[in-house]
């Protein structure tokens, strides 16, 4: 099991939340995302580790970008 | 043929502006909906007049108000 936080720029609704949630959802591993809308703070769980590219190219797949 | 600009508050992105024409595009007579989003200014073009209690309805239905 591997949690990680990241932050997400760019979302300002609770569609925004969905998408970004969507994307995640469908890397292989994850089993859960939380998404805090007002600080941006998105929570990945996975079974197993995930490469940042990946959450990377899933967060700018639904139109935002990661922070740092 | 009918054109009538509202004001809705409360869309942030383009899903929202997605959302409110989706759902003002389902009122019977409805032809074309244009979003200024940093505005909030919804035209609805119909070919009939259409009652502001169905664009109300619509726009609450899609999760917004209608100003004023």
């Amino acid at each position: 099991m591997s949690t990680n936080t990241y932050t997400v720029t760019g979302m300002t609704c609770g569609h925004c939340v969905a998408s970004v949630t969507e994307e995640l959802g469908e890397i292989g591993g994850v089993t859960d995302v939380a998404v805090d809308l007002p600080t941006g703070a998105v929570t990945v769980t996975s079974d197993r580790p995930v490469d940042d590219a990946k959450i990377r190219a899933a967060v700018e797949e639904a139109g935002y970008q990661l922070a740092g």
